[in-house]
Formats: C-alpha cells, sequence, structure tokens
C-alpha cells in the first residue's frame, strides 16, 4: 500500500506537527517531522522523524527525500531557503507568498490593505516623531508590533505613555508597526481551509479569549453573532485566502469593534489554536483538512457537530505531574476530551487543551476552565 | 513529564493496536508495539516497536521492559506465557479467566452457563453419534465451532447435512461445539468496558450485518431496539463483565431472535469491528476507554454524539490503490469519516473502514456502502 500513499514533511516538531500526525494515522498519510531532538512534542510519537536544523538548506534538502509535500508546525523558516526547495521541485504548501505575510507584520498589513480588507488604522515607521504623532491622533491608545519574530503575545506592546515609544525608536533602520487599540466587544477567530485546486471551506467563527496575550480559551462557534457578521466573516476568509492564494489551513484573528466593525488583527499561516475545539466539535478537524488541503484531496465539512464545543488551555503551573490530575478530572467530567502534548511543565507553557460540547456555552466554559485549572495546579478540588 | 506517565504494550500490531495508538496520543499514554515486523499496520505508525515473537517468553519479557500494563491486538498468546508474566508482577489487562473464553468456545459456553446467562442450545463433544443426534434435535440446522483457533468466520461451518459431520470427527481426542442454528431477526452487538476499580460503561447495543461471517456494517444504536431489550442487553454486558472479571474494552456479539431471546453469540475481549463506529460518533472512542480502563483511569462517556452513526468496513478488492478513491469519494461526502490501516490490499482483507454520522440510518447506511464499494472497486462511480 505505501507507494501509493502520499508522504508529507512537517518542519518543526511541537503540538500543532503533533496533532497533525493523529490526524494523518486515519488517513494512511505518512507524516515526517523535521525535529530537533526526540524530546520535542511531535517527535515523540512520530515514527519517522529527520532530525536537524530548519535554517540549514542541506538539513532541509535532506529531509525532503521522498517528500510529496513540505508543510509546517511554525512560522520560522526563512523564506529564501524555502525558495530554494521550490526550485528543486519541492511542494511548499502554505507557499512563500503567504508565509511572507505571517513572517512579517508590517507587509501583512500591506498585502491587506491592497485586497480591499478592513484593517485597524496603522502606520509602519521608523520614526520616532511619527510614531508619536499617531500616538497622539489616537487618543495615546496604540498598540506597537515588532515587525517581525513576534507569537504568543511576544513582540507587541500597549503603549499609553509618551516616553514608551523611545526605548523602541533607537534604530534607524528597524522599522515599527504601529496600531490603533481598538475598542472591541470581543475577539474572534476563523480557520479557513484552501486547496490548490481552489476549494475552499471556512469553519463558523469562534469567540476567542485571551490570556497574557494568548489565545486561552475558545467557545465554538461565537455565541450570538450576528448573521450579517458570520456572513462578512465567511467573505473576509474567502478574499484572503484567494489574494494571499493560501495552500492549507490558515486563521484569521479579528476585532469584533464596539462600532460594529470586524478588523483584522492578525493571520496565522497553519492550523491555530483557536481551531482546537475542531479536533472533537466538527466532522472534519483543522488538522485533516490541513493535510487533505496540501495534498489537494478534497476538503472535509467543517460543520460543527455539536451546538457549541468550549476549548481551554491547559498551562503549565506548580507541578510537574499532569498525569495524576486524570483520576479527579475524568472521573469529574466523563464528556471531557482532554488533549495534552507530552511537553515538560514550566510555568504558562502550553502543554494541553480540554475540548467540552453541548448545549450551554457557559455552563461549558466553567467546565472546560475548571479541568485546565486543575490540571494547572489553580485550584485543588 | 515522561516520567509520570504510563506506558502500556500491545502484544500483537494489527488495526485494533494502531487505533489504540491514535487513541493514545492525545492523552499522553504512551505505547510499545510488539509486532513481528515493521510493514504491519500498528508498528508502521508506531514510535516504540519491539520486534519479537509473542509465542516465546523470553521476548515477552523483553517487550515488558518498563511497561506498566500489557493488552492485546489479538487473543493469540498462549495463555501459560500470560501466567509467567502474572508471576513477575506484570500487569495483564484483560486478564486469562477473561482470554480464557475467548480462546476457548466451549470454556465460554460453560462459564455463560454457570452464570445464569442464556446461550444457544449447544453440545461440546468428541462423538459423532452425539453430534448427529443433536443435528436430528434441532431440525437439521446446527452450526458447528472449532473449539480453538477460530476468527473473523473461520472456524465456523454451517450443517445441513448429516454426512458432513464425518469430516471433523475423525480425531477422538478433539472436542467440537455444536451450536443450534437461531433463527434471528437480527444480530447485536455491544462493547462493554470494565476498570479494576469496577467501574464499567457500556455503549449502546448495535446492529451488525455480516458477510461472509466477518462483521461488515454496523448501524449505531441499533434501530428501533425495544427499550426493554436495550435493557436486557446492558444488564447481559454488566453481568459478563463482572463474572468473567474482565479489565478492558470486551465485545458482546448476539442473536435477536425471532421469539424475542437475546442469545450470545459470540465473546471478543478487546476492541471489536463492531465499535469502530464509536470513534467518530460516541464522546469517548472504545479505543480510548479500553486504555483508560486498563490503567485503571476513570472511564469515559460512551454516550454516541449522533442519533445514528454508521460504519462499514473496506475490504480489499482487485485494485491494489486505496489512495486514488479518496479523490471520488471525499468530493462526493464531505462528512465520510474514512480510517485507513496501511496494510497492503488482498481481496476480502480488512483494509479500512468508513463511518458517516446523522439523522437516517438508511441513508447513512447507502453512503457508507457507496464509499466502500468504491475503495473495494465494486463500483467505479
Amino acid at each position: 500500500m505505501d507507494q501509493y500513499f502520499p508522504q508529507v514533511l512537517v518542519i518543526g516538531a511541537g503540538q500543532l506537527a503533533r496533532m497533525m500526525i493523529e490526524a494523518s494515522t486515519r488517513l494512511g498519510i505518512k507524516v515526517r517531522v523535521l525535529a530537533n531532538e526526540k524530546s520535542e512534542s511531535a517527535a515523540q510519537i512520530s515514527s519517522d522523524n529527520f532530525f536537524g536544523d530548519y535554517n540549514k538548506i542541506e538539513d532541509l534538502i535532506s529531509a525532503c527525500q521522498n517528500i510529496e509535500v513540505v508543510t509546517f508546525d511554525h512560522e520560522h523558516v526563512p523564506l529564501d531557503l524555502l525558495a530554494q526547495l521550490e526550485k528543486i521541485k519541492v511542494n511548499v504548501r502554505p507557499g512563500i507568498k503567504a508565509l511572507a505575510c505571517s513572517q512579517n507584520k508590517i507587509h501583512m498589513r500591506e498585502t491587506l490593505e491592497k485586497a480591499g480588507i478592513s484593517n485597524p488604522d496603522w502606520l509602519a515607521t521608523n520614526s520616532i516623531s511619527k510614531a508619536q504623532d499617531f500616538f497622539q491622533a489616537h487618543q495615546k491608545q496604540i498598540i506597537l508590533k515588532a515587525a517581525t519574530g513576534g507569537y504568543d503575545g511576544k513582540g507587541v506592546w500597549e503603549i499609553t505613555e509618551l516616553n514608551q515609544l523611545n526605548q523602541f525608536f533607537t534604530d534607524p533602520d528597524s522599522q515599527w508597526l504601529l496600531e490603533e487599540k481598538v475598542s472591541f466587544i470581543r475577539e474572534l477567530a476563523v480557520q479557513v481551509v484552501r486547496s490548490p485546486s481552489n476549494q475552499v471551506v471556512v469553519y463558523q467563527p469562534v469567540e476567542t479569549r485571551q490570556k497574557n496575550g494568548i489565545c486561552n480559551e475558545v467557545i465554538a462557534p461565537a455565541p450570538e453573532l450576528a448573521e450579517a457578521l458570520n456572513i462578512e466573516i465567511q467573505q473576509l476568509g474567502l478574499k484572503v485566502a484567494k489574494e494571499l492564494e493560501i495552500v492549507g489551513v490558515f486563521t484569521i484573528e479579528m476585532f469584533q469593534s464596539q462600532d460594529g466593525r470586524i478588523l483584522v488583527n492578525e493571520l496565522a499561516m497553519r492550523p491555530h489554536n483557536s481551531g482546537h475545539w475542531s479536533i472533537d466539535g466538527a466532522v472534519t478537524s483543522q488538522f485533516e483538512n490541513h493535510l487533505r488541503a496540501i495534498l489537494d484531496l478534497p476538503l472535509g465539512s467543517p460543520a460543527p457537530i455539536s451546538k457549541f464545543t468550549v476549548m481551554a488551555n491547559i498551562l503549565g503551573g506548580e507541578f510537574l505531574d499532569l498525569y495524576h490530575p486524570y483520576l479527579h478530572c475524568l472521573a469529574r467530567d466523563p464528556h471531557l476530551r482532554v488533549h495534552l502534548y507530552g511537553k515538560s511543565v514550566k510555568p504558562g507553557r502550553k502543554v494541553g487543551h480540554v475540548n467540552v460540547s453541548g448545549d450551554d456555552w457557559s455552563a461549558l466554559l466553567a467546565r472546560a476552565r475548571h479541568a485546565a485549572d486543575y490540571f494547572t495546579g489553580n485550584i485543588t478540588e
């Protein structure tokens, strides 16, 4: 059977790669992981690890032997190396055009603006005086972002005092992205999947709740989202997919503003924490649809299978033992779906998540949060 | 994290072991597989294979290093070897008492009878004259079974002519099991899970449809099953679990007779084909609950998440390529859940299954059957 089934290389061995492997098994798709070491989340469970450095072209080329498609656990691979892979006829999905947007936030804003998509008001500059003007023009409420290198809340600062800007504008060669601080009712996210054949499916938009700049809880679908806004978000997803020619799953993080606008906050060119609910709550998970998309297979239904599914992240706390909490959490809630990533516990580190499905989202949120808090060690009963 | 999480050894590397590994990943449970070779279904995707022979005690002991619990992909491991493992304090689950019943069908009938559970009329004998009497007494409609070694319809014969018996009763030392041929409306099956702490959960009984003596299609739950029969089956499950002190998932295959009786046909001391619907159709799959049971973790809800889920086996046909059919099947039915086992195609061999969930079981059955037939190559559109 082997010869008929394609093999995918996933660059990076975090939990996203781990969950891609889970999804690959049922489809018979073979996955190789380019990992640093065996202890990494995906490398632990992978039957085919290539140990190497994604910053080295020779490692990338070696890892690509017999590989049909290359995809990613993260967005940090240098684009010039990916261009070299494409030259030797390796399929890189998502492609360089899409990844360029997620690697550089200024480039993302420019691209979205050109496509006529609503951004918060923004400015890219290396000039502190222009930054100061922008700060004043936005009622002293702005967000400053590093153009590159940020993730999970890192590389993002809220600016509320003029002199805060001084520490950033020290190098005249480095551009910073400034954005209005949007007065939002809530944050939303949506997963969109596009295949090379241009089939696109859009999941239901979800409500995300952040903790220290990290997506921490998700309610799927977003409760009481007006039908017009839902349609607007679906159309936004289709537009971004088309303009950026994205292949695979991508995620749009958005603000729902007080004045009724949907504004793009961030793009992630991969399966995303805000889509983990889909593993237990949708007909086809974001991970399975990602594999189907990059292999140009027909996509699966993104329809929810419950009225609501709520996801809560398990963050590392004081306790290193994540196994012992099973006794309490699983007994307390037989409907709880626990996903642990095999990662060692460090305070604040994402080490797993829980999903729970049902009809009443606020009751589900309480149950998911209880379990997550118990695993973290914030509560003991 | 590793040190807190137990490791399970699965003896055998077929698709049941493969699906246990899938279920283990999300829980962070580590699984080692005792396999013959890397090409086997579970060995392909396992990150920890021990290659050896389950008939050799030295291989079993070596494979058990750092193992918390031993469990099974199949029921063929010699019981005396398992007894030796238990002597050196290895947890074997299910235990020898349960496995003895599934390895010897005469022993199974005796055990069920002692427990007061309804069997079809049966006789264990090495005497052809007693067999002939049994044949006449049951209107020349009986089933003859080899006491040991049968599976998937092998070792089972329908006897409709007296002289058919001659070919079997040639060795006075070998006992055969004779059973009345039950006039049944349909065949049913149920998965039951018991943990060492004596927690038991029972899945909804399902209707199974056989093809050449192999479970081939499953409708979950069994349509229009009278509530009284449902309760009778649930109680039967609890009774068998208790009497045989089974740990893990086991399966009871039953006849629903024309005169309204529920009669036990077979017991399988493991996850079973008739429970594959639970991967996509229940809150907790039979594979996850098996792992939770053998580790004495609290069990998960067996509740269905759709009104109906229908499963159809994909059997090998003429075509060796199981990948190409994805293009047609996945495009035709975006709700289809396909599970392929990585096995090379041989005619009639189980190489995968499909699940599909919804409200109308007969429409679901048509969709599942279409997909299975297309993979097999029985139909081309």
